[in-house]
């Protein structure tokens, strides 16, 4: 396999991952220039000064003009005012790719505001994160033996999935790919419905009279349990936004799955409930022997 | 004040809890001898080895016969025989100690059990744990800086909840007093329903049909929120069982949060849904950074 170069790598937003993926990429000898544009004046002076980026672009145009690649790594909210800048972009051919947590609305995004190039557009989310967050957490490990998953559009070129799937195994990461929808279903389970009810149990808590001594007891299984809760709630506001379908529908079903145990509280069938709880326990336990 | 002493501190059920226990007033000379008793004769052998405890003793009734103090260190099922047990000893004022994750069950233990013996009896539950069991996870800093709940009952003599007390401040614990109905409805909260949660997400996820999908893409989140779905399965059907009512009322409580979320969710009141994660987040952090 040739190796894998751009030779020039647009990223607009230049944050923890925008920078993770700048400074692997340079670190591999694998992109010619990198050209960065962002909000933050402080921010993308750091990262130039850092080496993450040559190049600072004063517009997005601009930026795309001469990309081979663009890297769109802003929060969901601003995703689709920087489609309308792309679009105004003369580059027609530049791989257009995002790191999204949700996919479904990025294409839906895509669609509507650039259809023309859907074929270059690779929809992605890579499964790593930090609790810190900007240039200055860049670490050109943060992918290493991380998921990142592609969901190519119908139009998607396999020029241009091949490109984006060879940028993310260059930092590392094990790459899949699936349809948006069968992404936003799944991590609706395995992300998303786990914040919402970290959320909903920490605020309901913190609601009681007695929520003073109820934090006073709290130990480590709340420790473990809620750390997602500290989370920006305006990130997964807009998650639950954009998935807010197959999030209602998780939510239901464990909604569900609550009133079956309550029943089997309120009857005393320890035994069915010691088949969820011992079912659970195996799975979980069995999850973690693989990590 | 008098430094903490007991001629014979009697442990049944030598495990992380009373060995931790013994190892600590041992290392403090607060103890003059400690008697063991216990099912395991491995376990038993090994804790006598390592001079966790002096002797092993053949029977409940004998252990407790000269006995300063009893620690009732078994699992929830056993404590009723335990009781019947001790019942059986002629030593009428040894002060009994227990450090079970319930305390109305136990209370209702001993008033059935051993009335006449109330007097001596000092509920207790050490907020402590490892995921280590058995003798050889003994530690003598277990309990440094964690929270001790002891509910002495109405018969309770003050000088056995002193010295129960004493015990506890000599293992480096906080200590307070409280119902063992207000004991019960606050961990209700803050640790049985987070376990029923964490079993019931678990569990749904095993249950789907795209599960091995869902496993192989779960994440940092899903390992912290899941991590208490790993306890031991047994034990917790054991709590749900003793806090039977606080439990069913926490997760009825619970159903109705997830119901006002599932509302915001279909309506799109991003505002409602804000307020509800930002309040949470607030919570957990402030928590977090008293830790």
């Amino acid at each position: 396999m040739e190796k894998f170069y751009l030779e020039q790598l647009t990223i607009i937003g230049v944050g923890l991952i925008g920078g993770s993926v700048a400074t692997r990429l340079k670190r591999n000898s694998s992109v010619g220039k990198v050209v960065g544009v962002g909000r933050s004046h402080k921010n993308m002076a750091y990262a130039l000064e850092a080496g993450l980026i040559d190049e600072i672009a004063t517009d997005i145009r601009s930026a795309v003009a001469n990309a081979s690649m663009v890297l769109v790594a802003v929060p969901v909210k601003q995703v689709e005012s920087v489609l309308h800048e792309i679009k105004l972009s003369t580059n027609a051919h530049a791989i257009i790719t995002d790191v999204g947590s949700t996919k479904g609305d990025f294409t839906r995004m895509v669609e509507k505001v650039i259809p023309e190039r859907a074929g270059f557009v690779v929809p992605g989310h890579p499964i790593a994160g930090s609790e810190k967050a900007g240039a200055q957490a860049a670490d050109e490990n943060l992918f290493v033996g991380k998921n990142v998953v592609l969901c190519p559009l119908s139009q998607t070129r396999a020029s241009a999935l091949s490109a984006v799937r060879e940028l993310w195994q260059s930092c590392g990461a094990h790459v899949s790919t699936m349809s948006e929808d069968k992404h936003d279903k799944i991590f609706s389970a395995v992300s998303h419905l786990p914040h919402v009810v970290s959320y909903a149990l920490v605020e309901m808590m913190n609601r009681r009279t007695d929520s003073e001594e109820l934090f006073d007891f709290a130990a480590g299984g709340f420790r473990d349990f809620s750390r997602i809760a500290g989370s920006s709630s305006e990130m997964w506001v807009d998650i639950c936004r954009a998935n807010n379908e197959h999030i209602v529908d998780d939510v239901e079903s464990f909604i569900a799955s609550l009133e079956t145990i309550r029943e089997l509280l309120k009857s005393g069938n320890y035994g069915a409930l010691q088949r969820i709880f011992g079912a659970a326990a195996a799975a979980r336990n069995n999850w973690a022997s693989k990590q």
